[in-house]
């Protein structure tokens, strides 16, 4: 079974076996490893090309098939395998389904799912059931059920199934989660984090363009517009945890040595996409009409095992700029990314907040310090580049991937547990222990040194 | 009954009459109130001292009696009245329960209560009985029933009690509620504050100074150390929420068209002070066996009759600046201090963060401009001057306090119900309604003009 092997090991394995190169360098960099890695798409909507391009300039990648009902994402998505210089993949997408067709070649080591929510975890079961690696896009559940799937679909077939949350992969997260397990915040105490962003131009559209002005969803929204808005009509929960607390999950070591146990969800009343239709639509727009369940901000507070606390906040249906709001506070010292700055004790000057500039420099992540050359021009300011070629490489090496099945249900399961705590006056909801019991056992490996 | 009188009414009534300046200057710049107040203080530590030094330097206040057990803050307060060159104040403190022999007096209209927490509601109330004005410093009150007997001791006597919330005064924030009031955030959606306060040097000293190393408290300790560590030692949730609690109350209209309807509290497990005792007395000191209740960081979430969150952070444990934390969000835009930026929806640069500062002198409110002078050079930046002087103003007019019984109690009671939730796992708790329903018709009076 491949979940029984840790990374650590494997690394520690292929190290004996000359495999991995002696200096510590990564091996791409090294031009020593000429094995190639087979992957297919489903979803070729703008987040898959974007997937794509990435993987079609890898020299270690070959594209075997590609999967999307839409034809004019297609087109757009062979033209940028063929720019590279790709052999021209095989075409999938007579219907919804035919995902499945693909998932029967034998010439496929890995799939990348960058489709609506709803598709995510049908995909990745799939995925994993015909022996691929799963690298499924965020959140990867939309049901407690939805997360078990995940999590017994790879347990019962050992493929692993890696949540593809680029966020892991930001420079100044990496840089702090390098400043946390170095322990120069102390033991972990409290977390902040979110997904504050203001989508209303995303989930209401003209039906032509992806950030335009106009105010359809559903059939004739455009882009994201035409599955996401659903959520946010009749879902009231933190529907996009994964951005936030992913990063905090690992700075928490969450199913390594640490749970999460418990949350409490609190949402306020819904106004942002009604006004907005309005504003932009007119009183008399048939979408003024409808009733948004959607909570404008969402407050989800969650308790982990090791008795630290972390807020979640969802934050998407209002005027205000991005942020995800990332906080992390040990016994030593406090990082707070809204004001891009730190304190640690005995380092900063007393009760003063102090830029982080010089701090992020120093504990550039390992993985930075190899990779920004090639990360650099990869989409959002380079994790993206990361999160694929996290995925790459593990598929490469048959190792497990760094962020796996148990995070993917983990993290995803704070939708429907918001939810439930919402519907049942903020109440605490009980986190089910994915990991069957072996977080107490299993150990960190994401990000541990600068290979991948 | 006095309780019955709106502030608003009061000052139709007295414009009316000529006692209001015609063109909305203050009374006391203009000169032409000779009304003296004639107070009293129970408690000259160093936070009465301040209360004392800002009455004895106004015109309109006699102080007519001090209150305190121990002789030497006694002397220090009788020492600032002198230089101020008032009368001498006749002196209570034999024991305890002294200040009710005070209390006897009929040349008292009102009493400034600024004693350990403990004494606050015991001491507010019999203020109260007496027929005099009680302004009691934050919090008003450490149980439930505690609040209700702030609320109907009110109710029963006619006599105002005014939490002596002094960062409702505070010149950022009240440029903030002028905004909110201004509709500059549109309709109030989610706000977030607390007490982020590293108070570890504080809680713990060396019995000698209030501020000094050491690790004492209790009969060792000096100054707060004497009895506020206990809180620390013994409860575990918001011990301290009026700071952040009392301007969000104010921008939410809260028991004046709103109120709070229900918390849930998350606390972490408690590491600071063990530690702070164990590094600077090291491990063999007493204390370093006390078990601290307290957790490090204490998080609320409030939800409120019209539908808004609200986030309370109580963090005062472990290294870390100062901040109150505020957020304040509405349909229109956000505010947050920690970094001093909003972004208000068609005037800030789409999705860019925007100083505060030209704002909040635009904003700057009428009370600001009218006193900032006679403000300046008061504790905490002014807004100590603010406090005292509202509270004067009040009884001077006999009028209805600006923060008033209702708000102590509302405020205050966020104590025990944070630690009734997070004794049963953080699920939801009701709030009381202390207005008993009046919250429905009562009307916003804090801070409604330049007046007081």
């Amino acid at each position: 079974m491949r979940n029984n092997i840790t990374r650590r090991n494997f690394v520690k394995k292929t190290a004996a076996a000359g495999l991995v190169a002696s200096l510590g360098a990564p091996n791409i960099l090294m031009g020593k490893d000429d094995r190639k890695v087979r992957l297919a798409f489903i979803g070729t909507g703008m987040r898959g090309r974007n997937h794509i391009s990435l993987a079609a300039i890898r020299d270690d990648v070959t594209i075997t098939a590609i999967c999307d009902i839409d034809p004019e994402s297609i087109a757009k998505a062979k033209e940028i395998i063929k720019k590279a210089g790709k052999k021209e993949p095989e075409v999938y997408g007579k219907d919804e389904w035919d995902f499945k067709n693909m998932l029967l070649r034998d010439d496929i080591d890995g799939v990348i799912i960058a489709t609506p929510w709803l598709w995510h975890t049908k995909m990745a079961v799939e995925t994993m059931k015909a022996g691929k690696y799963a690298g499924v896009e965020v959140s990867a559940a939309n049901t407690l059920e939805e997360c078990w799937d995940l999590v017994n679909t790879h347990e019962q077939t050992g493929m692993p199934c890696m949540i593809l949350e680029n966020v892991c992969y930001r420079k100044d997260v990496m840089a702090v989660l390098n400043m946390v397990r170095k322990g120069m915040f102390g033991e972990m105490i409290h977390a902040e984090c979110g997904y504050q962003h203001d989508l209303r131009g995303v989930k209401l559209n003209d039906g032509k363009s992806a950030y335009g002005k106009g105010v359809e969803f559903g059939e004739k929204g455009y882009s994201e517009s035409k599955w996401r808005t659903w959520h946010s009509v009749n879902r009231n929960g933190d529907i996009y945890p994964t951005h936030g607390i992913g990063p905090v999950a690992e700075y928490l070591n969450i199913n390594r040595g640490n749970r999460f146990v418990s949350l409490t969800s609190t949402a306020t009343k819904s106004r942002g996409l009604h006004n907005y239709i309005v504003e932009n639509g007119g009183e008399d727009h048939p979408n003024a009409k409808v009733e948004f369940k959607l909570g404008d901000v969402i407050t989800t507070v969650i308790k982990t095992a090791n008795e630290e606390s972390i807020i979640v906040s969802h934050d998407t249906n209002l005027p205000r700029p991005y942020s995800l709001g990332f906080r992390v506070q040990g016994t030593k010292g406090i990082w707070m990314d809204v004001n891009q700055s730190l304190y640690i004790e005995g380092k900063s000057q007393p009760h003063q907040w102090e830029n982080t500039e010089k701090y992020f420099e120093e504990y550039n992540h390992p993985l930075w310090k190899n990779y920004s050359k090639l990360a650099e021009g990869a989409g959002h300011g380079g994790m993206d580049w990361f999160v694929i070629n996290a995925f790459v490489e593990s598929v490469k090496r048959k190792a497990p991937t760094p962020m796996d099945a148990y995070d993917a249900a983990a993290w995803s399961a704070i939708t429907p547990l918001s939810e439930q705590s919402i519907a049942n006056g903020s109440d605490a909801v009980a986190f089910p222990d994915f990991t069957r019991g072996q977080w107490m056992r299993r150990e960190p490996v994401f990000a541990l040194d600068g290979d991948y």
